[in-house]
């Protein structure tokens, strides 16, 4: 998502230091002491307007979220849903997924979480979707063994691809949805995108995935 | 597909054994015998009208089609429609493909497809779905090595039950489309059910899926 710059983002990031890290890599393989709670870690690519890591972190206080988003304006709307939302359970990193292995050690964390990522459809892009092999083989690293990645998306040509990448690449596809609102799942936490698009009776597809044992 | 009996059809069928073969187990491992030429043999299992088969054969001169449909007054269609084509490179089998290993040897086969299986939608029913693991076993077995599997599908939830059943057996999900026609792939060849259900404008599953090497 680009969006104008907002000259006040700086500011704004710099007096909320108990959610957004500025320094992550110095937290590298010990993220558990930002918490109250030494417990499992799991990682949201590209946190958007925050709705789902915040839903998320309300729905299990017994898991660390931690948020990585690249886009300073974007990432302002996801601390302020953080902030509203008042959980102790959620840090953000306005950082570039790109170079994620700066700032987890490996098998840190212990789920990932991708949603509605850019599609980049043109294929001489496909090198920057967030399920391309490179970021798999990034994100292997800093996940547990067995862990587990969570992938939603409405981009057709975005899940036909991801299936066949996860696939190629060595994960177990462990469940697929190609309708996931017909399952009226209660514990689906929806993003804000997710749920203007639903309402559009529009299907969202998800695709569970686990790494190597 | 469940149809009436035909009383006539056991007359029918042993009429035309140049088609159909009454005796496959005799032919087990040497099903090139059977064909003029020796070459690729690809097995369509189910293969209901006779619509898909006989239009690869006729795309495909360079390949055998073995066919297997287990229901009587179905494959009297087949039968019909592959004599239409006049295509020389297809055998038809009316056996059951729980028992695909008592007709081929390993190795045997270099293409499986899969067209509009019964989805068997219920989960108590799992194991009788032509992607189950049991049948996958099978496959594998009569298939060669790196062999390709072709499945097609209008039903949503054999597709998503499919690919997680291919990807946990270990198959790698090479290409999947969510609405394959509108692919205008000029190589897909349609069958009868698949023409009625793409009039209508609703999606055709397609998942291209590969044995391990």
């Amino acid at each position: 998502m680009r969006m104008r710059n907002k000259p006040w983002a700086d500011e704004f990031l710099a007096e909320n230091q108990s959610i957004i890290v500025l320094n992550p890599t110095q937290h590298k393989g010990i993220w558990n002491e930002q918490f109250n709670k030494s417990q499992p870690v799991h990682l949201e690519i590209g946190t958007g307007m925050g709705g789902f890591i915040s839903g998320m972190a309300l729905q299990h206080p017994d898991i660390n979220f931690v948020g990585i988003e690249k886009v300073k304006s974007v990432i302002v709307n996801t601390v302020k849903k953080v902030k509203e939302a008042g959980c102790s359970n959620i840090k953000l990193l306005n950082e570039d997924a790109v170079d994620v292995r700066d700032y987890f050690a490996e098998s840190e964390i212990d789920q990932i979480y991708l949603n509605f990522s850019d599609p980049w459809p043109k294929t001489r892009y496909a090198k920057r979707r967030l399920t391309y092999r490179s970021f798999l083989e990034q994100y292997q690293v800093i996940c547990k063994p067995g862990a587990y990645l969570v992938f939603k998306t409405d981009n057709q040509g975005l899940i036909e691809y991801s299936l066949s990448s996860f696939s190629k690449f060595g994960l177990t596809i462990q469940d697929v949805s190609l309708n996931l609102h017909q399952l009226n799942d209660p514990l689906n936490v929806m993003t804000e995108y997710e749920e203007r698009f639903a309402k559009k009776g529009l299907p969202i597809y998800r695709a569970t995935v686990q790494f190597p044992e």
